[in-house]
């Protein structure tokens, strides 16, 4: 893998324990960096306060002998569509100004914290989560990292939680993941992104988008870290078998998932798909004709956007003039769909996920790349047109996981001199601990670096 | 409880195993008198050659000293709407003539001839199960074996199924409940009808009505009986802690449950609730003013009519001639309701379930009668401004319990002379068991005759 420069969390964890640097000069080291301009509109808000607190409270309990909790003392991040007791969640808009506040913290903020994790800031978002690319256009758009050139999209929804990552700034970034949320920065950011399979992690306190498909999740900097930070906020931790890949059988469907795609892109998926049969995995093609259906499936509306319009339903009708006008168009979709449709679409999808689940049986994962393109220029994205052309594809691959109840993740797999690209590694519903083990093998044959 | 002449479960075992009686005679008896006037239109199909030969079973296996399970070779019928592998669900409709034939047996069925029950046959029913009544204009409506002078209806919409119990012509009667359509018939017919829980027994290969509410059950002729039946389709028997009337804590609510009763039922259950006082229950009165709120809740088109609308979209574009009218105007209700409020509707149900279940705290049951009129004449009901209000107050009282995804028993509580009333026994979502030694004790304590 790509090195960021950041160090892992075992590392980091290593430095510590020698003495080499304390969690408090770590934090403050955050939250001095966190203030650069290149940080800038990655945090909607940051807690120093009590970041330090933390980081104080770990060296403290470490001096003292205790052994400590996997994330205490080190500088996670929190995606702002999550409630912290007292504040009002925003996820990312302008009209929940005003609302009440959170009576407590979502579940996952308050897993973390019992973590002891160093919760440095929210981070910021596309506007209630509702697309892939992350400009935001009252807190601005955090710039994706990997270019110093040119001003690329992060990728969203969680687009500062991935750059937050991306610069160190945070060892984990909490966020969430409806359509693609976690992977599609991941990706376009060089990072590991974990899309857990719904259920793992309560969705308590999150700000919702769609519930047929919002998962509470995370991104790190490997596979490792994002086990870490799956552990924290999940119900229970994965138990991973680890394997080799050699006899791993990955299928590649040639359904939709490569529509499209970029030269870049391209090269990147075969180079890895060349390194993964070099170290012994099989890969299989397969048709998996049933991808060309989820458009006519949600052909009626969509789940995202029916179910984010019975969200807003009353904000909608209110401010309708303060959303961004982008996902404004996107709830707007929504909220003429009949419910005898939207019912019929979650019989049809059930259906769709019996059948896909047979179609894999056999194999250890499905391979494809995250997203067919690399990170567009923001600039390139002014216009609508362009805004949703760009959104459908960074959306399209990634969506088909949630859209399956399963579990992915991305891995990078471009080349050091190259701008980052994801590969994503799919698997069913609760499949998560066999596909842990799947990541980690592939990871380290894509250590091309 | 009133003697309707059949014996229970126990009885006719007892008889069997003193040798008086054999399943083989039993069921020729059953299958003798299903052919009589009095059972007409009470199946819309029987399994006699099946039937005969699951009691043959039990007896060669009574011979061989196998113990047998506790169903077997006793009389059970099965609602309309069940699947049973081969055959067509009709579910009490004329419009699904022709539609393929069902690949397996629901698993209620299943269940009950892995049990060894001789299945009768197939009960009638309302339409789709879609009213309280019980009047089919397909398959004729059964008659109430309660009042030998006016032909009054049995309810629904398992009019068949009471029936069927109520003649003696199944020890159970596998039904199933969206809005009542146990406890309604049974508290018109003079029965027991357990609506447990809707997540006990699973729902695959039940015609579906409405799947937020739908729940497989069975009603008997007495709270023994129905444990039987519940032991036999449940997951996982009820396990039963016998506890005395003396120190229960028994809810009767003020708001709604009590509007336009009928004097003969106002009376059977204040009779009733002198019994159980007299017994040492605290019987208590309560507000409970959320039962106000469903109405409003159900406001935008209720989840039968949405639900259903979903279920029969394409059979009710291209036959709703075909339908009986009045419930083809219920579906219709909900054929242009939009997925937002339907999603709005359902997260209304959930909060107001949590603020009933937290008003019922420190009772053991709620109270009030299952229906708060007597089975009216089926002549009466000719007029559909009739029988809409009569459907609307049969359904009312039970379907609250629904709503909140509770259990309850309707348990008969009418003198021997006089038609029968239900009582109503309800607590919230999984409380069965505790509510089942409830019942046990107020079934004692109702014994007027």
């Amino acid at each position: 893998m790509r090195d960021t420069g950041n160090p892992s969390i075992a590392a980091l964890r290593e430095r510590i324990a020698r003495g080499e640097l304390t969690h408090e000069a770590l934090i403050q080291q955050v939250l001095e960096a966190a203030a650069l301009p290149s940080a800038q509109h990655v945090f909607t808000k940051t807690y120093a306060d009590a970041a330090l607190a933390a980081a104080r409270h770990a060296d403290a309990a470490q001096k003292a002998g205790v052994q400590l909790g996997a994330l205490a003392g080190l500088p996670v991040s929190v995606k702002d569509l999550y409630d912290v007791a007292g504040e009002t969640t925003m996820a990312g808009s302008a009209v929940c100004e005003g609302e009440p506040p959170a009576a407590r913290d979502a579940v996952a903020v308050a897993r973390l914290r019992t973590q002891g994790a160093a919760i440095v800031g929210k981070t910021n978002m596309t506007e209630f989560a509702f697309s892939g690319v992350g400009i935001n256009p009252h807190y601005g758009t955090p710039r994706n990292p990997a270019d110093a050139g040119t001003p690329r999209i992060p990728g969203g929804s969680s687009s500062g939680a991935a750059v937050s990552v991306a610069l160190g700034l945070a060892v984990a970034g909490l966020g969430s993941d409806t359509g693609g949320s976690i992977r599609i920065p991941a990706a376009l950011c060089g990072l590991v992104g974990f899309k857990s399979t719904q259920s793992r992690v309560p969705r308590t306190g999150a700000f919702e988008l769609a519930r047929s498909l919002d998962t509470v999740c995370a991104m790190a900097r490997s596979v490792e870290d994002c086990f870490v930070a799956d552990a924290a906020i999940a119900d229970a931790p994965l138990v991973v078998r680890r394997r080799p890949l050699r006899g791993l059988r990955l299928a590649v469907p040639r359904t939709l998932m490569f529509d499209g795609i970029e030269p870049a892109v391209a090269r990147a998926f075969e180079r890895s798909v060349q390194a993964l049969s070099a170290a012994g995995a099989e890969v299989v093609e397969i048709t998996l004709a049933e991808l060309a259906e989820i458009a006519s499936i949600n052909a009626p509306g969509g789940f995202s956007p029916v179910e984010a319009s019975a969200v807003h339903r009353e904000r909608f009708a209110a401010k309708r003039e303060g959303f961004d006008a982008r996902v404004a168009a996107r709830i707007a979709l929504g909220t003429e769909v009949r419910a005898a449709d939207y019912i019929v679409m979650q019989d049809r999808r059930r259906d769709w996920i019996d059948r896909v689940g047979h179609a894999l049986e056999g194999f250890d994962a499905l391979i494809c790349p995250t997203v067919p393109i690399i990170a567009p220029p923001i600039a390139s994205l002014a216009e609508d047109a362009a805004f949703f052309q760009a959104n459908g594809l960074l959306l399209r691959n990634t969506f088909a996981i949630n859209f399956l109840d399963g579990c992915a993740f991305s891995l990078p797999c471009h080349a050091p001199d190259e701008l980052p690209v994801g590969l994503m590694l799919s698997s069913v519903r609760g499949d998560d601990a066999r596909l842990a083990a799947v990541a980690l093998a592939v990871e380290q044959a894509l250590r091309f670096a």
